[in-house]
């Protein structure tokens, strides 16, 4: 990927692939654009020596993110408080942009962005930063929406933890345009091309009871 | 979740969740319809003591699921032959349906469907399962264009690497429907419901010289 201009996050072992080394990226605008695109992460770690994945939220702050959890889960409980030592984490986070059909089954790909953090995830303790953090986690899936719903109460932000980890060690990979077939494939009789994916919103659903109209920045979301 | 009737996988410790139980199914034919809904996994394992995530593709074969890779990717390579000790994985898999907006910041949500899978991933070395199960990725991605694409010849296989993951230790999560506002809440002046979310197609986008029309199996394809 060319360089946005921006300064690099600096490779490591662990971000260095050993392959399709064409596509890693560590420009800075990059993995922004790609993260703030999305708001559904990958967050992996190790739980009695075994590797673990779930699904859920997150955030980004400038050179932070902020990952959503309940206080009962698993990685949030072994990440501790904010002074321990931390939780070792993988997080993902990946858009699909197109399904790539090439004449043969061998160069069939996707395209796609997707970013890869790795870090020490650590539980947000400061009560300024956890609003903070959980306000963001709101505007990321919904952007406009913090600021029109109730905000958290004690008993409530109680029972949110909300983890953070640096934005330090991290990759993107990208691949775009059309299918790479080869030379001596290009004259059979296979359809070779791209189909465009892309995330789409439906008209808002009203809740039991709700009467008043869609809030205009949710009528007029569309994200990426 | 209510069961189909199908016989389910066996809770585990691990895939017993901590919280949101009510969300947790162990029903083969709802895990088998989440995962036939897509094809982008997150596969997590672990790498010099600490947690790695990746996305990559996957596809089901009945309780198997082949998971794509190159020869020289880590996991793969980590993964070893066929008869190897194999490498601890956890693979997840999630559709976003919905987002939630509730009265309160608290009670925001996220309509999904997820799969979690844990185990022992391994090298697919036989030719006649590793042919099938390129055969399969392809298909996840694009049904019907296995059987309208050059297959893989000897230099391509040997170039590409399958890892088959059993489905042994499965859990899926699924939240629907509307918002779960607290009573005392109701009558806020913040707008409650959900906004559907989905996966669009655009039309085909044609290679470089290529002028046939789009095949059908494509022009007609529309997922979940």
């Amino acid at each position: 990927m060319p360089p946005t201009g921006a300064p690099a996050y600096p490779p490591t072992p662990r971000t260095t692939p050993t392959r399709s080394r064409e596509r890693v990226s560590y420009d800075r605008k990059l993995v922004h654009a790609i993260l703030d695109a999305g708001y559904l992460c990958h967050l992996a770690f190790v739980r009695d020596g075994a590797p673990a994945v779930l699904p859920t939220l997150y955030a980004r702050d400038g050179e932070r993110l902020y990952v959503h959890g309940s206080t009962g889960s698993r990685p949030l409980r072994a990440a501790g408080p904010g002074s321990g030592p931390g939780l070792p984490v993988s997080l993902a986070v990946t858009h699909v942009d197109g399904l790539v059909l090439a004449r043969s089954a061998f160069h069939h790909s996707v395209n796609y962005r997707s970013v890869v953090v790795h870090g020490t995830a650590r539980q947000v303790t400061g009560a300024a930063e956890k609003d903070r953090a959980l306000d963001a986690l709101v505007d990321a899936v919904v952007p406009g929406r913090a600021a029109d719903c109730r905000p958290a109460n004690a008993r409530e932000l109680a029972a949110t933890a909300v983890l953070v980890l640096d934005l330090a060690e991290v990759s993107a990979k990208v691949r775009a345009g059309g299918p790479n077939d080869d030379p001596e494939d290009m004259a059979l009789p296979h359809w070779s091309g791209v189909l465009p994916v892309a995330t789409a919103y439906g008209a808002p659903v009203p809740a039991d009871g709700e009467r008043a109209p869609a809030p205009g920045y949710l009528t007029a979301f569309a994200r990426g």
